[in-house]
């Protein structure tokens, strides 16, 4: 029921993942048109703008929470939706709880920077942290990293506002020395201006930070390309030009697109969650699934759970 | 003698402003080649890695700090420097001092925004900043958008992680309860995916999370263009196509250049100053030195002055 373009769109992307050999089961309201798909009936919708622990306790038939309590019963090997982050995050505390040792879920996006995929976390997940939790982030990302996207030793950055130690606000000052006495890869700061361009293997900060730097991010890339697509269009040899280079502004596009990488991991629950985004395509959808897919098969939570229960051991 | 690439560039780049009418007055060390530039000399630099306030203190005649106190001696009608920027503001606060009324200057870039120009207030002079801060960088910021833009009584948006009132971390929530309750035309939280759209005439926001968010816009910018010309470059169609769009690609390059600005004011001081990144081409100083000579020539700081002193006014 989650996503701003409503349940068909989840269904066309939910029959899109299916034909990757995935069993996807729809949790929504009853009539929906599922083509063909298992829908499991629920009551109750949580929206967008419902406070999220309120949401979750007053609506726990609703879409969104059924589906987070059948992965933690097992129905399901892991959850995906488009609908409130904050009650995704909410429902998982709830329903699922956090692995042993983590004081916070946070978010975790794959960037498909230029020198290749780079994790950001938290995306989201907490707008307020302290640096200890900053630190506990930096952990699951490298963990992520390691075994997601096969990095050995993952390099971790602390997007802040210079590479100096003594360039930030109070909570990266503090961080980037708890950071610096970690077992991690910790490499410094960074900044945003090498975010696209491949700052690190994990770009570690706090949700609120995190969450406009991703937001900046997919929002500057996306008006640039529309911004270039129309200045391309306003003559005839501009366009001519545009039709010869379409193959390749279409494969950059396809790189770059939000809706290419499709999702966000909840991590730090002891379940799999892949919150997409309000606005996702039926493309998005598709490829959240097929992300929660990945994560199911690389077993994340079990391997974070193992990971984070052992504070000695260098990730 | 501030800016990465020396003061060979600085000079060029003066160079090509005196060519529009302007006057600079270079400040720095013996020996330096002015091409016929007036060279007031200088003992001692700044370096980028120095401590802001010690080492105005310590280097009270360093290039930096001179021309920063050559405003307030009226010598010249505003300071340009691509220098260490916490160094200016160090040396701003105690050669310039303050507005009165003004608790922190702040930093305002003019963002080249799709729909048009737009002030993101403060990138950068105040790491941590306070829910009463955020309100003044708010009005320091319309006053800007209203006297060097033109924009009648400017819509003003808070940088949050959603558009909801109650979205955000605790200083967002904070400051956005106060400035819906100021004279200021504030129309909620914007998010970081409408920046370079152009979220509003003003988007404030506290000095870490402008600044994260002026070099995430910067680098996501360059790597993009970057990637797109290699893109292009891959085969013969692309090569073509590329020539033909060339005009297209250099209209858009020029206009969301960051050299195309060239600088941000340092506002809330009793005299002008502009601060050009440290990896400043001659293009961006020349342009930096214009922004500075505008900001004169509107009175930017009598303005500023004039209106902080009337707080019950709506700006």
């Amino acid at each position: 029921m989650g996503g701003d373009c409503g349940p068909a769109e989840v269904v066309v992307g939910a029959l899109e993942a299916a034909g990757d050999g995935l069993i996807p089961v729809l949790y929504g309201s009853p009539g929906i048109d599922t083509k063909g798909l298992a829908l499991v009936e629920t009551a109750g919708v949580i929206e967008m703008d419902d406070k999220p622990a309120e949401a979750v306790r007053a609506k726990p038939d609703s879409s969104l929470v059924a589906s987070v309590r059948a992965v933690a019963a097992g129905d399901v090997d892991a959850v995906v939706s488009a609908g409130n982050t904050g009650a995704m995050l909410a429902a998982g505390l709830l329903e699922l709880r956090r692995i042993r040792g983590v004081m916070r879920p946070a978010i975790a996006v794959p960037i498909p920077a230029r020198r290749g995929p780079s994790v950001l976390i938290d995306a989201g997940a907490n707008a307020d942290a302290r640096p200890e939790h900053v630190v506990q982030f930096a952990t699951m990302g490298a963990v992520f990293a390691e075994e997601m996207l096969g990095i050995d030793r993952p390099e971790v950055r602390l997007l802040s506002i210079g590479e100096e130690p003594e360039k930030g606000n109070q909570l990266t000052l503090e961080a980037h020395a708890l950071l610096a006495e970690s077992d991690l890869n910790f490499a410094g700061n960074c900044e945003g201006r090498d975010i696209l361009a491949g700052a690190a293997d994990v770009v570690v900060t706090d949700g609120f930070t995190g969450n406009v730097t991703l937001k900046l991010l997919e929002g500057t890339i996306t008006t640039l390309l529309d911004a270039f697509r129309e200045e391309i269009a306003a003559n005839t040899r501009g366009t001519i030009g545009g039709l010869l280079i379409r193959p390749a502004a279409h494969r950059l596009r396809k790189r770059l697109d939000p809706d290419t990488y499709g999702g966000a991991y909840l991590l730090g629950l002891r379940g799999l969650a892949v919150i997409a985004h309000g606005n996702s395509s039926h493309v998005a959808i598709a490829n959240a699934i097929r992300l929660a897919a990945r994560g199911v098969e690389h077993d994340v939570v079990g391997r974070l759970g193992s990971r984070l229960a052992q504070p000695a051991e260098a990730v």
